[in-house]
C-alpha cells in the first residue's frame, strides 16, 4: 500500500525542500549564524572576563574553529562560503552562478545579524554587569568590539583599507589552493581544518591593525545589531567612519587573491580537463571560466 | 584435539563478553571515567598550581582532548557518547534503541563518579596542601570547581538555563553534522578530533557564564562526589541551587540541536537511501526515523 | 656487466644493514635522541628565558610534538616505542618478542643520554649565563628540571608513585586504543598525531605532581647526565630519592593500562581473527596472546 | 571551428606557461612571499602590540602555519621548498636536478624580500607610531627582529653557529622522514601539517638562542630590506656580525640532517625499488642516488 505509507510520511515529506537554492540559502544562513555565535562568542568571553578566561590564543583559535564548524555544517549543501566576499569571488571565477549571489549574500547578512542577537542573549547578564549596564564603544569598558571590528588608534583610513584588502587577498589565494585538487591537495573532508589553520595564522599576523574581519557579513551585520541594541549609531562613525572598510576591502581583496592564485599557479597546471584547448570544454561552462574578468 | 585446545584457552574465553549491551555499558563507563580524570584533571592542574602550570588554554584543550581520547577508546564499541544528553538525543532521533538508554546513562554517571574519586586520589596531597587541608567551594582557595561547574556571580538562573541549553544545542547540531556522511564529511577515524576542536571552540566562546558542562554525568556525578568527599552539601545549594541546570539544560539543548540540524540540513539531502519515499525503508527502522518527535 | 655495477655501488651497499634487530636498535636510539633534544629543549627554552619565550603551553605542546616527530622517524622501522615501559608492555602483551627487549631498552637509555648531552651543548652559553655558571637543582635559578623531573614540594612518595603509575596507565590504555584497528580506528599514518594529542592532555592534567615523565629512559638518562655534567649527585637524592619513581612507576602503569584496555575493550571484539577459538590461531603466536600474564 | 575557438581563448592561452622551470620559479617566489608576510607578520603583531595581541604561542604557531600555507600553495608545482637549504639538500641527495638550484634560490630570496616589503607596507602606520617613527635594532622599542633574527645577548658566535646547524639538522632529518613513504608515512596531502607541527616544536625548543631561522632566504632578504628601509646597515653588524650565521648554518645543517636520516633509517629499508642491487636502477637516476656525497 504505497499510498497509505506515503500518507503516513507526508508531514515529514512536506518538510523536505525540493529547491536547491532554498536549501543553499538556509544552509548559508545557519553557517553564518554558527560562525558569529561561536566566533564573536570567543571575543565576548575574553573581553567580559577581562582576559581571565580568554585572550589572543582562545580568540584566534575560537574564531577559526567557529569557521571550521560552520563549514562542516554547510559545506556539503552550499559550499560553506559564510562570507559574501567568498561568494562574490566564486561567481567571478566561474565557480558559482551569478543568480545565486543575492540569495547567498542575503542569507549571510541575515545569519550574522541573528547570530549577534543570539550571542547578546546568551551573554545578557554578563554584558549588563560588565560596565554597570552601559554599552560602550571606546575605553577599557568597551564591549562593541565583541561584535564588530574597530581600527587601532594609529591606523589611517588608507592603511586600514590596504589592510583589509591584503588580508582577504591572502585568505582567498590560499583557499583557492586548498580546494585545487591539481596542487598538493588537502585530503577530502579535511579542507575545513586547513581553512581553520589559515584563519589562525592570518589573525595572528594581520590582525593587529583592525581585527581582521575579512568578511562583510561578519562585520556589518553585528555592527548594525549593536547600533540597534543600545550601543548607538556611533558604532558606524567610530574610527573615522571605519565601518565600510571591512565591507568593501574584503570584496576587493577576494578578487585580487583569486586572481593571483589563478594566474601564478592554477592556469599553468598540465591538465587535459582544464578546458580551454579543446572543444569539449563547452560542456563545463562553470569551471575555470573566469567569464567576467578574463 | 579441539576440545583440549578449547580447555587451555577457557580462562580467556570466559572473560569474553557475549552480550553487546554489557560490552557497551562497560565501554561507556570507561569512556566517561577517562574524560573526567583527564578533563577535570586539566582544571585541577590549573587551579592547584594557581595558574602557573595551567590556564584557560590548557583547560580548554585538555578537556577537549580528554573527550577525544575517551571517544577513541569507546567509539568502536558503544559509539563514544560519554554524555547522557547525547545518548538521549541518539534515542530520540532513532539512532539508538530506547532500551539501551538506562544502561548507557547509568554507566556514564557511574564512570564520572569513579573518575572524580580517582582524580581526588591522584591529587590528594595537592588538595590537602592547597588550602591547609580545607576543601572550599567559594573564594580564592576554592577547589570544588575542579570537579563540577559553578555559575559566574552575575548570572541569573534564567540566563544560566538558557546558556546550558544553547551550548548543548550547538554541540549536538555540529556533532550531527560531523557524523552526516551526506554532508561535507569528516574522514573516517578523525571524527573524534573534530569533536575535540568543537569542544575547544564552545568552551572558548560559551564557557564564561557557567563553565560549559553540556553533560549531566560530567557535572552531577563529580558534584555528588565532592559532597561526600568533604566539600559538603553546599555544592548543591551554591549559586542558587545551580546544580540542576547542567543536568536538565543539556537534555533540552541536545534535542533542540539535533532538531535544528535535521530540519535545516539533513532531511533535505537528495538521497535514495533516506527511506521515507519507498517501501524499502521498512528494512532500516533505526535510521532517520525521528520516531518519537515527528 | 652486473659485477661492475655491483662494485660501483659497493660502498653504499656495505652500509645497508641486513639485521632487523640492528636497524630497530639504531631506530630506537635515534627516536629517543630526538624526543629528548626537542622535548627537554622545550623545557629549556621556557626555563632559560624565565617564561618569556616559553611556558606551560609551549612545553606541553613541544614535548608532545617531539614524541610525534620521533615516532614519524622511527615508527616504520622499530614501532616508535622510544620508551622502555612501552617496549615492556609490548612484550608482555605478545606484540614484540622478549629477546628484543634489552636491545630496545638499551638504545632508548643511550639515545636519551646522548640527547641530553646534545641539548646541553646547544644551550651551553645559555646555561652558563643563567645562574652565573652555577648548575642548580633547587631554587628559582634551578636548571636540573630541564632534563629530569622532580616532585612538587607537597608530594609524598606514595602519592608520587601512584601518580606515575596512573599517568602511564592512561598513556598505555589509550595508546592501545589508538592502534586497535577493530575499535574506532585512527587513520593510518596519523597515529603519531593522536599520540601527541594524548601526551598534551596527560601533561596538562596529570603533570602537576611531578612533571609526568611516564618514561624511564626520558627521566633516568638525562638525570644521570646532569649528575655527571655538573649538577652533582644530588639529582638522585633530591625529593626524598625521587629518581626511582619515574623509572619503576611507568613500568607498573604500562602493564595496568594495557590490561585495562585488553580486558574491558579488546578481547570482547567480535573477530574471527582474534585467534582463541579455532586452531588456526596457532599461526599467529605474536598477536593477542597475553602469553605471560594470562 | 577549432581555430575560432582557439582565437577566443588565445589571451588565456598566452598566459599559460609552457616551461616547468618558469612555473616552479614563480611558485617558489609566491611561497616564500606568503611565508614571510604571514610568518614575520606574526612576529610583527606580537612586537607592535607589546605582547597584548601576540606572544610566543601565536608567533610559533603563526610562523609554522605560514609555512604550512606556503607549502599548500606551492607543493604541487615546485615541491614547496621555500628555503634554499632545503633546495640544496634536495639536489645533494638526488631529489632535484642541480641546474634548477639557482632558479629556486633566486626565487626564494626575491620572494622573501618582496614579502618583507609588503609586510612593511601593511604595518606602516603601526611601525611609524611604535617608537615615534624611529626604526630601531636594539632596546625595548626595537623592531628589526620583526624581519630578521638576532642572537640572545649571552650567545657566542660558535654556539650560534652550532645552534643553526643543529636546528636545521633536526628540520631536515624529520622532513626526510615525513616524505619517506617506506617509513610510517604521513597520509598524502597532510605532509604540510606535520611539517607545521615540526616547526612548532623546533621553534619552541631551539628558538631561544637566536630565533631559529633555519632558512637563509627567510633571514637574509628581510634583513637586507630593513637595511634599505630605514633601520640602517647595523642590521648586518649587530650581534658581532651575526647575519651570516642563519645563512651558512642552515646549509650545513640541512646536509647533516639529510645524511643522518639516510644513513640511519632510509638506506636500510627492505625495498626492491631502492635501486642499488639490480641494473634496473639506472632508470631512476634521480632517487636515492646520493650522487655527490656518496
Amino acid at each position: 500500500m504505497p499510498s497509505e505509507k506515503g500518507q503516513r510520511k507526508s508531514f515529514k515529506q512536506r518538510l523536505v525542500l525540493k529547491s536547491n537554492l532554498v536549501k543553499e540559502t538556509l544552509s548559508e544562513f545557519l553557517g553564518t549564524f554558527i560562525m558569529i555565535v561561536l566566533g564573536c562568542g570567543s571575543v565576548a568571553q575574553a573581553i567580559l572576563s577581562r582576559g581571565h578566561f580568554g585572550g589572543i590564543v582562545t580568540v584566534n583559535v575560537g574564531f577559526a574553529m567557529a569557521v571550521v564548524m560552520a563549514i562542516y555544517v554547510t559545506g556539503g549543501v552550499s559550499g560553506g562560503h559564510i562570507n559574501p566576499a567568498v561568494s562574490f569571488a566564486m561567481c567571478l571565477f566561474g565557480r558559482m552562478k551569478w543568480y545565486k549571489l543575492p540569495f547567498y549574500m542575503g542569507a549571510q547578512f541575515l545569519g550574522a545579524f541573528v547570530g549577534a542577537a543570539t550571542l547578546f542573549g546568551i551573554y545578557y547578564d554578563g554584558l549588563m554587569s560588565f560596565a554597570d549596564g552601559k554599552l560602550l564603544i571606546v575605553g577599557e569598558n568597551a564591549t562593541a568590539h565583541i561584535f564588530a571590528t574597530y581600527p587601532a588608534p594609529y591606523l589611517s583610513l588608507a592603511n586600514a583599507f590596504a589592510d583589509q584588502v591584503m588580508a582577504t587577498t591572502f585568505l582567498l589565494m590560499i583557499v583557492f589552493a586548498i580546494f585545487d585538487s591539481r596542487n598538493l591537495g588537502v585530503p577530502k573532508g579535511l579542507e575545513p581544518i586547513v581553512i581553520g589553520l589559515l584563519i589562525i595564522v592570518i589573525s595572528s599576523s594581520l590582525g593587529l591593525n583592525s581585527g581582521c574581519a575579512m568578511n562583510p557579513a561578519r562585520d556589518l551585520s553585528p555592527r548594525l545589531f549593536t547600533a540597534l541594541a543600545g550601543w548607538g549609531s556611533d558604532v558606524f562613525t567610530a574610527g573615522n567612519n571605519f565601518w565600510w572598510i571591512p565591507v568593501v576591502g574584503p570584496m576587493v581583496g577576494a578578487v585580487i587573491g583569486g586572481l593571483i592564485y589563478v594566474l601564478i599557479i592554477e592556469i599553468h597546471h598540465p591538465d587535459p580537463d582544464a578546458g580551454f584547448q579543446t572543444e569539449s570544454s563547452e560542456d563545463k561552462p562553470e569551471k575555470y571560466e573566469l567569464s567576467v574578468i578574463m
